[in-house]
């Protein structure tokens, strides 16, 4: 899985009748030290993630075994809500802090 | 998924007789920032996109979801046409607009 | 699909026997403008393409969706051999033109 | 399968229910020379491996290979704790002189 | 599939129980020139090839097609040991040559 922001919204009517009800987020992806990437992706949404919020994106064929998506033409889901990063025992990322802050 | 602008198309007549009857779009890829990215991608078209509308590409098995593709030897699917995209709740693309201006 | 230029062959004796039979292409991707770029493919052939031609190539899963290569470990295949690419209404390739040329 | 070095975890509470109780570690790729590289992926762990330890990481569809994990929407597993790597009959990278030296 | 030259051997006792009693082959990619790339894979082996051949690797879910891997955690798997490659009617690396030579 990779690390991403999300950053906005794709919004489409004329689409693949399976991706109706769908909503579609912009993330942008994050590195190992917490810095936006200049690489997005729009992926479908499982857990109600909100702008501004990190998360974890699953590309490829593990994006459609959320249940309800296995037919879905979709090749990127969130699948989690972070709420902390670290590494080498030190806390990169904490989404109450960035609440906290904003 | 990722954002694509409609830049062409491609004839192949000696090709895969499952693939008779696809039409095939070139598409260039485009940033979160509303650029065309020097990334390409042939896809199939399930939403008749046009010349110069931006879409929305699955790539992988993705985009053999759609029916009536789940047997053919294709690897990206246009799965929507995009109306708007929104990044940090500023708007920046509308098709409207695009009309309007082009 | 990409778009890809056959460039040569290569040759295994000692390989997978599902594999026995297959001619196996080496082809020099090509971007949206008709220039060749550093990146390579070796991919099984389905249409009879041959040196020179420009053909259209699907990787991954998509490369075991013709029928008789389900169960082969190959994850690129030629899917078609491209008569024409056209690119904002103007004419990037032609194969017919390529021939005269040559 | 690519050499990643394991640096650090990613905690989600509100994520799809079937990762529950799955550990997520936060793995950075290490190159052929055995130098990190600015490249990440945020894996699932089958095998118990812990900090500054080098793994092997598998990615795609062989990421639910591993019973219990078939249905997942993850896109990376740890599969394997390396003990040594050799590179032209050097030794590049021995999991036991990596504990002594630490 | 790409190509490849086999510059050595991973070992991990500790892994997914599937694994056990395969050969992991640390493989650095090669372009269509024959030059070696910065890109290298951790690969299973199907056919005994030896260090410093060149390969066939195929990489994503193809990997799994050789019987008795269906259900492995691999994502890359050698799946031919290269003769001989042709770009332009040029013979670019023989693996006759490269032992006569050696």
């Amino acid at each position: 899985m990779q690390i991403a922001k999300v950053r906005g919204t794709v919004v489409s009517t004329q689409k693949d009748p399976s991706l109706r009800g769908s909503k579609l987020l912009l993330l942008q992806f994050v590195d190992e030290e917490g810095h936006l990437l200049p690489k997005y992706e729009v992926a479908a949404d499982s857990v109600g993630a909100g702008i501004d919020e990190w998360v974890l994106v699953s590309c490829g064929s593990a994006a459609r075994q959320i249940p309800g998506n296995e037919q879905r033409p979709i090749d990127a889901m969130v699948v989690g809500i972070i709420d902390t990063i670290n590494v080498d025992n030190r806390l990169i990322y904490s989404k109450k802090d960035q609440y906290t802050r904003g």
